[in-house]
């Protein structure tokens, strides 16, 4: 076994703590990854707050890790010692499904879907005892620790363009935003809007302007609009009911990252004929939908999740090639659940990043 | 003019009643119609109740008509006397926007959309008053009357095959189902499912099968189950938890026909990764959805509207060349507020056409 530390809740009412724990000895197609940094995402907000009632405590977070190859199982061929490489949300899945066979392991329809890089098969541990977990466990333990062993099929190169620590929330944030405008086809002369600026929102419309769409941000921070009009971009608040009205029938795609219900109506009113909008950061049900509106301009509304190891690399290859980094404030560890505060108040700009190095010092 | 009797409500109070009322003198581009038939669709008694808050009184409905070429304008080339004709859900549209210029009326983005046959362009007297109106006039009378005047642009020729009785219900119910099968691209091999067995339930259903497809049914009416099974059609009751649970993930395409808010998730479930659910019968806010169910299959929610002119014509021929008629009952215009009443109760087996031959009888 391989000693670890990392911080974690213990239960639903506990903030992260230091949590020492150990790591399985790396199989032969296992990749040991000292990990260097890693994303806060708001993910790891629901998940530590058992918002999808779901969580298996400890609850170690962390799906946005980039770290330094410390050791290769044997049959390992894509890695070696030394390699900065990523871990996203998954570390793996059922292998045998439709999805799984043609590289959509993110839609992976196994028995227990694809395995989370925390919280394990998401579901309780009661559960996992009955057989039902087809992975063997119960739990995973993410990004937030001193060290990571992954099968190396879900092991990411980092390019080496890509600073480590703005290189891990393209592991999230960047895939979950780049694969569905890749799936409805985002491009040039598109009218791309993205709904809610925090980590997903600001990588979102990077990624929509770098594939050549014409980017709206629809924001309810009165303090982000500023910023982003100041900056050069087109940035308008949700509550500016002229300019809403002004938009209608303007958009072939808006990407919601709004990560939690939400009134995706106003946004629907935006569509043109045939518009789709994606909704990303809202895994819950969604305020009631006037289909009068859907229907009547053939618009759609629909999901999507993370995206697949392929499409990971493929983000990450793109950012380092348009020069697309995510804004950062990096962290150290113990001020983790500060940040949680600020990132749900809004605070964060635009996406904070756990300095691992930290973690000797706590 | 010329003297025109037909079935209006007078007021939201009110039953449909004899309303004598006068058509202008058919223009150089314009068909005279005398009606035979016309379908009873849902739409008309959403509309007669006012239950989208849009009705101009007096209302008299009817979108599915079928009747003879009594009399063309001077201009007229597709059409001459004695023709069987049809007159659907559109009289007019804007013919300038981009959905108009690409033969899609029924998307027409002109300032009052494209004018619907009856309760003209759809808003109240008032609003028409003030000039918003493109069309000139603050409602329209359809087509449960002695006689229809028609832009030749928006009369439908009807198939020899077809007999006009049962050709009328394919002016909405048929289009409006065929369209969205169409868009999607349902065909051999696809599995699709129906929700709603009513008009255009039971039309969806006889298109899918035509086009290669493998329909099941959902219905909330036992008694429509077993009728459905006994003819040897896959049915299931929309409560039989067991038969749902083991259809999860089965579905590529859903058209829901339900007439009225309802709750779609139970139907999400049932599509495959990447599946389109489409809602073509309730205009109004649906239940929440659950967007988790969404994501993580990145399924699709949307809705469609009708179907274009060349979609009506399109869909005509397809239902002549399969042998496809809807299963109708036809009724003396006396009995058609008993209709609504039976429609609504779930009655009827599967669309009201009402003979307007028997309008001189009242």
């Amino acid at each position: 076994m391989i000693d670890a530390v990392g911080f974690a809740a213990k239960n639903l009412d506990s903030s992260l703590e230091r949590h020492e724990f150990q790591r399985d000895e790396p199989g032969e197609h296992d990749v040991v990854i000292d990990v260097m940094f890693c994303g806060v995402c708001h993910s790891d907000v629901h998940q530590v707050k058992n918002e999808w009632a779901n969580t298996v405590y400890p609850c170690m977070p962390g799906h946005e890790a980039v770290g330094r190859v410390s050791r290769v199982g044997a049959a390992v061929t894509a890695f070696t010692v030394g390699d900065i490489v990523g871990v996203g949300c998954m570390v793996d899945s059922c292998r045998s499904c439709d999805p799984c066979q043609n590289g959509e392991e993110n839609y992976c329809e196994g028995p227990n879907s694809w395995l989370a890089t925390y919280n394990g098969p998401m579901i309780p541990k009661a559960k996992a005892q009955t057989g039902e977990n087809m992975y063997g466990r119960d739990n995973t333990f993410g990004g937030y620790s001193s060290v990571l062993v992954v099968n190396e099929d879900f092991v990411i190169p980092i390019p080496a363009a890509l600073p480590p620590a703005a290189a891990a929330p393209i592991l999230c944030a960047g895939v979950t935003t780049y694969s569905p405008m890749k799936e409805w086809g985002v491009g040039e002369g598109h009218r791309v809007g993205v709904v809610g600026h925090g980590g997903l929102g600001h990588m979102a419309a990077k990624l929509a302007k770098a594939l050549g769409a014409d980017v709206t941000i629809f924001t309810s921070s009165t303090a982000k609009v500023a910023e982003l009009v100041a900056a050069g971009l087109d940035a308008v608040h949700e509550a500016d009911t002229d300019r809403l009205k002004s938009l209608e029938r303007g958009f072939d795609f808006i990407l919601s990252t709004i990560p939690q219900r939400h009134d995706v109506n106003p946004f629907v009113m935006l569509l043109k004929k045939g518009g789709v909008l994606c909704v990303v950061g809202a895994l819950e049900p969604l305020e009631p939908v006037n289909n009068q509106e859907v229907a009547f301009h053939r618009r759609t509304v629909t999901g999507s999740l993370i995206g697949s190891i392929t499409e990971t690399v493929e983000v990450l290859e793109f950012c380092a090639e348009h020069g697309i980094t995510p804004d950062i404030e990096i962290i150290p560890i113990e001020q983790v659940n500060e940040a949680y505060e600020k990132m749900s108040s809004g605070e964060v700009r635009y996406r904070y990043v756990i300095d691992m190095a930290s973690l000797s010092a706590v």
